[in-house]
């Protein structure tokens, strides 16, 4: 019997998990992305906002499976699946073979039937988008300095962001506390206390995913380190730089989107039954139905359980990973199937800000600098390889005592 | 009397040097960059070949001189001079006037005569150069890994570096080191340890500025890492990829140049005298003959000290930043000129990968390991603030152990 390959595409938190279950396996293992790296997407508001570097939430997905020899890392884009022949389409290279086929494509932003408002504003999925996002908030400030005109000052340290999820809050909250205590006694010509951030949100509430009185708080917090936090607000237009929402219109340096997210298109590679965010249904063991051999996991997977679909966090990711990685692992080796999957909860937090936070722990509730100090643990220790902890470690440190951010970089006026 | 403004254009070593010797003085002083950050230039390298990110070589101007209240930071592109009216033109603001201005914009790559070949070569100036340079040679490897061909595979495993100065040697040397032990156990279908670099040296030794026998050391050590050295041979042609250099003609995944400088535009904004690369002619106070209270420093200048002109290195710009600013620090407080300029040479050093370097210090001249400490310990010491520095050794020391490299990020293939 020739050794079976597996073929796993994606190396965010669920590919990689799935290709770490994996080691010493007797089968070859092709993990497939479009970077060549692992990203640590929680942190990628800190590259954003000049925080973090990329290097230090990103790490090449090579080093991080060197030690597993039967593990072939490919940078490519797959552009579809025949999943009669049983093999991926690559765009720069030859097809690749599968026995088994997990996809771990994870999710976009969607603009809510505006597709034209992704060329207005900015995502934050890749560590392109963050350092596009760095350059216009960075240069934001610079034109505000050499302008002539206080009204152009003005347009230009104003910022919109849309969605108030716990990317969209942590970005705003950093956002104006960058402003308010990084910058302002580094301009001469300008007051960067006087930058305004805008926070839409379609919802009654922001993080939503909270409860009642976490919310409560976060907007209260918010609204002290200076955010305009206007709930049920929906966006109804975005064009040239202008934002229009519930009556109001904002001229905006930068317009950041973090409403809705749809998954890649995987369902479509497949032909199968997809849920109205694009999420590839599956079964309760991960598998496509009807498409033999083929799993989705992640933001691109459609999972419910106890009847209600999973949301699209890191922790489901990571646990679907691996458990999908052990069962393919007993196929190959002709073992039995693990136990049924299952989702465990250990919580949920958004940060806001340089020390407060909101977690979700089970049945604990914590909210301010002990939430904050639980986030910063729990990250910190999530960090995939040592040399990143250290590394966010004394930038965390020194930020947090000068109020400084290390990576405010821009090699050019955009 | 109103107070007096002086400006400063480019925050390189001098310019910085220079802004500084205005602390507490009763002068506005405007410190104009195209970027927005001073740059640790003897680090590059680093960053090209993906040892460190940016932000661990680079800092916000604004940031280093936040204390000082007098200075106005602009990110802004100088485009010309009127020595008459006494001010600087900016493309994206207003005219910005000077009592005295200081000209400290460095220097760029040249071609030598061949303009053309700037599409074809990358070079390293800039953080968009090393990153541009990182990129290329990353994806080099990626595409090699996915090629069906082994000839397409060797091709991209191939890297020319043009000029064994300082910097043509160390990413020579860095380049090959990498190939050999940072990547070689993170590929499967490609053996990394294949990988050619090939440095061409039109004079006849590597490091010329060097005395010979650290020359000889230099181009052994680089062998044993396994660079392909060819001293006494110039570039012939270099075209899709091509190199043609005596005799011999090489396909390359990247031609990265590093063979000679020419100082930037400042002496044709002034319509002053210009050395054949372009330096400003200053007289021994660093001042432009015949243009009232202009002064060039650094690379952008020509200065004669004993009969020679004084080398395009970072102490020289940074001595004359100094001096010239306490210079028409004098004038404008009406205090004595100081006394004369005089360059102090305290040393040069040259770095061959992990562990090696030459270093001439006054008298001695040191070559291997001791040498290599000197150069981590000088060079640790001299990146401008300590955040750098703790992100720098953590770095470094990690790599050194693991001959891992931090930065190896890749977003798309090019």
């Amino acid at each position: 019997m020739s050794r079976k390959t597996v073929v796993i595409v994606g190396a965010g938190f669920g590919g990689l998990a799935a290709a770490r279950a994996f080691r010493g396996a007797d089968v070859d293992v092709v993990l497939i992305d479009r970077t060549n790296h692992h990203l640590f997407q929680p942190l990628l508001y800190q590259v954003a906002t000049a925080a973090l570097s990329p290097a230090d939430i990103a790490t090449a997905s090579r080093t991080l499976l060197r030690g597993q020899k039967n593990v072939t890392v490919l940078m490519g884009e797959v552009t579809g699946v025949d999943a009669t022949a049983k093999v991926v389409r690559l765009k720069d290279g030859p097809d690749q073979a599968y026995d088994w086929l997990i996809l771990a494509t994870g999710a976009a932003y969607s603009f809510f039937g505006h597709p034209e408002w992704s060329d207005e504003a900015e995502v934050l999925k890749s560590l392109d988008d963050a350092l596009t996002i760095r350059r216009k908030l960075l240069a934001a400030f610079e034109k505000a300095e050499l302008a002539d005109d206080p009204e152009e000052a003005r347009r230009l340290m104003t910022f919109v962001v849309v969605g108030a999820g716990p990317t969209g809050v942590e970005t705003a909250g950093t956002i104006a506390e960058m402003a308010r205590m990084t910058l302002r006694h580094e301009f001469r010509r300008i007051d960067t206390t006087r930058a305004r951030v805008i926070l839409f949100e379609a919802g009654p509430r922001v993080l939503a995913a909270f409860p009642e009185d976490l919310s409560a708080y976060a907007k209260t917090a918010l609204e002290e380190l200076g955010v305009e936090v206007r709930t049920g607000t929906a966006v109804e237009m975005i064009a040239d730089g202008v934002v229009r929402a519930g009556g109001e219109t904002v001229e905006a340096a930068a317009v950041l989107w973090s409403a809705g997210v749809e998954a890649r298109p995987a369902a479509q590679w497949l032909g199968a039954e997809a849920v109205r965010n694009g999420g590839v249904v599956v079964g309760s063991d991960c598998a496509v139905p009807g498409v033999a051999d083929v799993f989705a996991i992640g933001d691109v997977a459609s999972f419910r359980q106890d009847g209600k679909p999973l949301p699209g966090l890191a922790p489901v990711a990571k646990q679907q990973g691996k458990w999908v990685g052990k069962l393919v692992r007993a196929r190959a080796e002709g073992r039995p199937d693990p136990a049924p999957f299952r989702y465990r909860d250990w919580g949920t937090m958004a940060v806001i800000g340089r020390s407060k936070a909101v977690a979700l722990l089970g049945p604990w509730k914590l909210k301010g600098f002990i939430a904050w100090l639980a986030w910063s643990m729990v990250h910190l220790m999530l960090l995939i390889d040592f040399r990143s902890r250290v590394i966010v470690y004394v930038n965390w440190t020194w930020a947090w005592f000068t109020m400084g951010r290390g990576a405010r970089l821009l090699t050019r006026l955009p």
